[in-house]
């Protein structure tokens, strides 16, 4: 069963929402953020739309400044202790969401794009949500080091946050996702995941939605149910899989080490998930990070989202959606990684260096030497 | 008038084609590949077909033991002198392109990738040409050093090749494009560009001549068109312009660095480049370059290449289809990248910390202080 869980709200000195979520043990939260910043100094950057690739593309130039990799003295996810006054302002916690500092998007009005096509010039505020979601209090670390009742605390986190960014007005899509390592830009150490809540259908979503769509027109059958058969029809490409889970390395992988995590039974988003699933993958996923940091023995930097339904989804798009988690990585030996050049930047057109089914059995093969 | 140019075509000790671009004084080229490697041993690789992106990844296993970043002493574009066999027998040469040794694409079949959707599983021959261009035999330097008559030799062998190449069986789309520092992973550093002949319209080719397609049966206007006449009536995004070309950064900008160039009167591809556009073009660029590495005092690492007509074009692509240049650069200062990180990776959705017309500025002002 998953941990039971007591969430717990505050607003910090800027107005912006902290959630605690704690098992029933931990202490009452009554910390107050006492760094006394302005109510309301968050800045809202804007989106202009890309007529030439049907994309909306985020403005955020307040982003610049942002913190570059602070030490556990003065880092923003640390608690609150020695002096040091950080976004959470408990000496100690479990799991805590809180709204970005210097968020991509904000809530400041329920727009939501429409399949139209905006006149060229058109620039209008980057409304939505940017959460930050810290996985434990210990600034060392990261997934693969959380036992499995911490990450069951981080995935009911994950759960309570598609379910209320859903509902929230002009929001299209809550994406939930992590980037790890320095080598793909994190700019910020502790151990973290992230939350979009966009107000467009992102690209690879519109997609991935376009592609199913024409896939069930031809095929009369779900394009992502026709894909996890064909993966386990096959084999040579599995991770590993468990009563609940299949991990495998997607045929046309486009990155060194790719892979998607996908419930055996049909679930549209992570709240349809049954404890049991819960547990599964909570006990399987920290495991899967160990191994893959046992690859080139040191941590694999890699960014991981879920994709699932959107908000406001249309029939067909709850048709055709179906949860799977995606983890990527741009480590393609153990000096080099794989730079996005020119065929894959300018033209959208990926070369992979190495076939899926090489990838996938490396990983397999650490799987089962990793505890 | 550009550079009246010989060409030469000789065959490598593997068969594979190199092409001398020379003015007319230069020497003859005799020289012959001495290195005896082994007829036909290019390898091809393959391409698989990632159903849920509709878009076709190259896997190119053999790309992995290229060579990475070597010094002028053993650098396989260097000319061949004091004892060290390169790619091209001549002890000095002024543009060259050559087959690529590590190819993505190589010739083999005349599959076209058509509009269905292929079979889930489908893997066929990564058919189509992978060139390098090198823009001089001076391991040192760049675009940014080239005289004008050396920029145009370069031109003409970019003209050659999108002429020859698009004639050829099973191509779909020629991209000519460079890729310039190690910040975006170039391998190496002498002087060069490259050319992709793609038996597939590319992602970003495709989605451009789909919006564009759009855009006409809306407004009865090509997209490019109404994009450059609103970029000129902005005009705070210009970077230079001058009687044929004009500069800009593009109203929605997704990197902290990018430039579209395009010629004033609609051309479709480099083929239709009127004498006096080309020497326009060649007088502009590397000062454009010279002007972006004074920027940060390094040379600014960046990705550059031209959106033209595909091959076997339709009817409604020749429409819709109009030359430009695009470069971007990953640098956001004079010390930090910008990373593609969940957001940008996972979900195709760009965030871009400068706005275009800051960015626009600061490219003006450097062009306007550069001779």
């Amino acid at each position: 069963m998953p941990v039971a869980v007591r969430r717990s709200v505050i607003a910090l000195s800027d107005d912006r929402e902290l959630i605690y979520f704690d098992d029933l043990e931990a202490p009452k939260r009554n910390g107050i953020d006492a760094r006394g910043l302005e109510p309301g100094s968050t800045e809202q950057g804007s989106m202009r739309f890309d007529a030439l690739a049907g994309e909306w593309v985020a403005v955020a130039g307040h982003r610049q400044t942002r913190i570059f990799l602070p030490s556990a003295s003065d880092c923003p996810i640390c608690p609150t202790r020695d002096g040091w006054l950080s976004e959470i302002p408990e000496p100690n916690f479990n799991v805590v969401v809180f709204e970005n500092r210097f968020p991509s998007f904000l809530t400041g009005s329920d727009w939501v794009a429409t399949d139209g096509f905006p006149d060229l010039g058109t620039q209008i505020p980057a409304h939505g949500r940017c959460e930050v979601v810290a996985f434990t209090d210990n600034h060392v670390g990261s997934l693969a080091t959380l036992n499995t009742n911490q990450m069951s605390l981080v995935m009911s986190a994950w759960i309570d946050r598609t379910r209320e960014l859903c509902e929230r007005d002009g929001i299209r899509y809550v994406f939930v996702f992590e980037n790890r390592g320095a080598e793909i830009g994190v700019t910020l150490h502790h151990p973290h995941g992230q939350i979009y809540a966009y107000p467009y259908l992102p690209a690879t979503m519109s997609t991935q939605l376009r592609q199913s769509a024409q896939y069930f027109d031809t095929h009369g059958q779900q394009l992502l149910e026709a894909m996890l058969a064909f993966e386990l029809t096959s084999g040579d490409r599995i991770v590993y899989q468990d009563e609940h889970w299949v991990a495998f390395v997607p045929f046309a992988a486009r990155w060194p080490y790719e892979i998607q995590i996908h419930p055996k039974v049909a679930r549209t988003s992570l709240m349809e998930l049954t404890d049991a699933e819960q547990d599964a993958f909570c006990a399987s996923y920290p495991r899967l990070i160990r191994a893959l940091d046992s690859i080139f023995g040191v941590p694999l930097p890699y960014m991981s989202g879920w994709h699932q339904l959107p908000a406001q989804a249309t029939q067909e798009e709850r048709r055709d959606s179906r949860l799977f988690l995606k983890l990527i990585s741009n480590r393609r030996a153990a000096d080099k990684l794989k730079f996005l050049a020119g065929s894959e930047s300018l033209m959208g057109s990926f070369i992979n260096d190495v076939a899926a089914e090489q990838s996938a059995r490396r990983i397999r093969e650490a799987f089962e030497a990793t505890a």
